[in-house]
């Protein structure tokens, strides 16, 4: 492992346990992912089945060229998705979480195929909705067509299944979970207390 | 005791950790198993009486042939429910947590003996909920019956005393915990979303 | 500080650490005590104004005979019902939390004068509610007609003010803190779903 | 740096891990500052663009005369906010968090200019709730003129924008945020149980 890779994988496995601590990767849901090279281009990616919450940097694989370059396991089922991410918003870093409240909102909003209620003080963010596939070859072209539509969108939610985003690197990936979970909460909350009396 | 058993222990003793992180084993409820030995049978098992965020490895005893063979203090109280899951199931590790959420979700849904609403991305998952019951060797009996009536459910809850389940090693068996406890959560917020104003 | 003095101190420092974590001792909320000795009774006590998750031994006082024995600073002002409960109740540890469902529950039903809704699965526990009072004097006797009225409570609530308990030293004390709020946390959930839809 | 100016530093690195533990100062959200010299006035600020939970003393700047004086980085870009703070109230550290309950409740109640449901023990609370605006200059003075209008206040929210508060130093000022904070979220939670069936 390069410097670079092995501070790439510092960085991931710190995320997991940030992550973990929110409740947003329990089990062995989520995967990560950042770009360590970009032609060829090379991920540094999460290892299937690992708890988020307690990576160590043997778990994060290189994978490139359609195969696992180095490390011991099979990379993510859902490699597939962040390339075509990374493919089509140039983006560094790609990661999953799995939070209680994207559950219920993905869940609860699937027919409109997104959430609009979505906003930060600036301005108003579309979270697109998809409905998820086990054939991942089909999601993965479902994505691309969800962020052609949406130019503007800095994540997805996948239906019962959880929050999609990204960034330059890594730590603006972290970022935009932090955003996005807060923005689902705040959207959740505020459906609860529009039932209020005022 | 023997290095296995040792590492055994110290996994007891994280899954501990993580679980109180959650506030899933508040008090001293909860308990934790680990086989050890299949002939005989041994288990690795938490004292009675411990808080279960603060175990060290002297609070982790062995039982076997009916009676503490390392260790001091005694067995959980609720072994009995241990040894007849590891019959029944050939687990490896049992793990009981109470939550807020399945003790919320049991006392509700108690009359209908079981909860449907549980479900993950891939299928439906069904939980049963038994009454609980003071007198072990009865109960013992009712955890067998309801595990040979569904003999594909992952775990049960006892009504407002939470949730047992287990794993073929207590890594599985943690992730089994956290999946449930996910779900429980999970169907719980969304009963309350049922009733926002589209 | 005499060993045991020094190991108390510990006890309460970890305490508080404990319940921070849970959000159970905002600002400068919530105060804690253990007996240190009974004749003369002497306590160890928090020092007034400090932040129960940030203690060190040297916030935590000697007192007896009135006075502060040793340690710099002001006993808690609600010293006086510390005293009240170890003389009424026995106890060697007295602890007091003000969380968020313990400030709810109180202000929601002080008009029952207690709250019978607080379960265990072995009996039905009964947390009473006093109106809180800046006259610690006139509080402390109200609490010790509360005791004599209720020999089997394990604790009550002080409107809008949290919860006391106690226990014979301070892990059963700390035990009672964690098994009545998570009580008081079910019983205010179970109040939500009560109008779930079924 | 002196030792002082060190001191400071560590007391606001220290502030962000307990609120980031919170969820208060999710994604870079927040700001803090603290006055390290009155004549010429001088903050200690922290550095736009950071994470509040993970911020170190480099993130620290000092600011005076109108411009950053040592650390590397542009200051919040809130600082005016802070300025207008310290001269309007003479404190001696100011702090902003990002929280759900905040920007629930700002967003809620918008409508009323602040909140008279917060309330203390000793005392009914008022937090003035202000419209963001992106014109800090504006906003300041927005601020000023809510300050003067309510000598008593202790902090206000800005719409969907979240809480400032402030103290005499940084440990006042964190003791303001987590009071606050628990006053909001318990203003929230007493909402949603007006509904309760009693």
């Amino acid at each position: 492992m390069t410097r670079d890779a092995a501070d790439v994988a510092d960085r991931l496995v710190r995320a997991g346990r940030r992550f973990d601590a929110r409740g947003w990767v329990l089990g062995t849901s989520g995967n990560f992912s950042a770009v360590t090279s970009r032609d060829p281009l090379r991920l540094a990616i999460t290892r299937s089945g690992t708890h988020k919450g307690e990576l160590t940097a043997a778990d994060i694989l290189e994978y490139g060229e359609g195969r696992v370059l180095s490390g011991t396991g099979a990379a993510s089922a859902e490699t597939r998705l962040h390339l075509a991410i990374v493919a089509e918003r140039g983006a560094g870093s790609v990661l999953h979480t799995h939070s209680i409240w994207s559950t219920l909102l993905s869940h609860r909003y699937a027919e409109l195929k997104g959430l609009s209620g979505v906003t930060t003080h600036e301005h108003r963010e579309w979270l697109p909705i998809l409905d998820n596939d086990q054939d991942m070859e089909r999601l993965s072209g479902a994505v691309v067509r969800v962020l052609l539509e949406h130019p503007d969108c800095h994540g997805f939610l996948l239906r019962r299944h959880g929050l999609y985003t990204w960034g330059a690197d890594v730590a603006e990936a972290v970022r935009h979970v932090e955003i996005l979970e807060f923005l689902l909460e705040s959207v959740a909350r505020s459906k609860e207390a529009a039932s209020w009396r005022s």
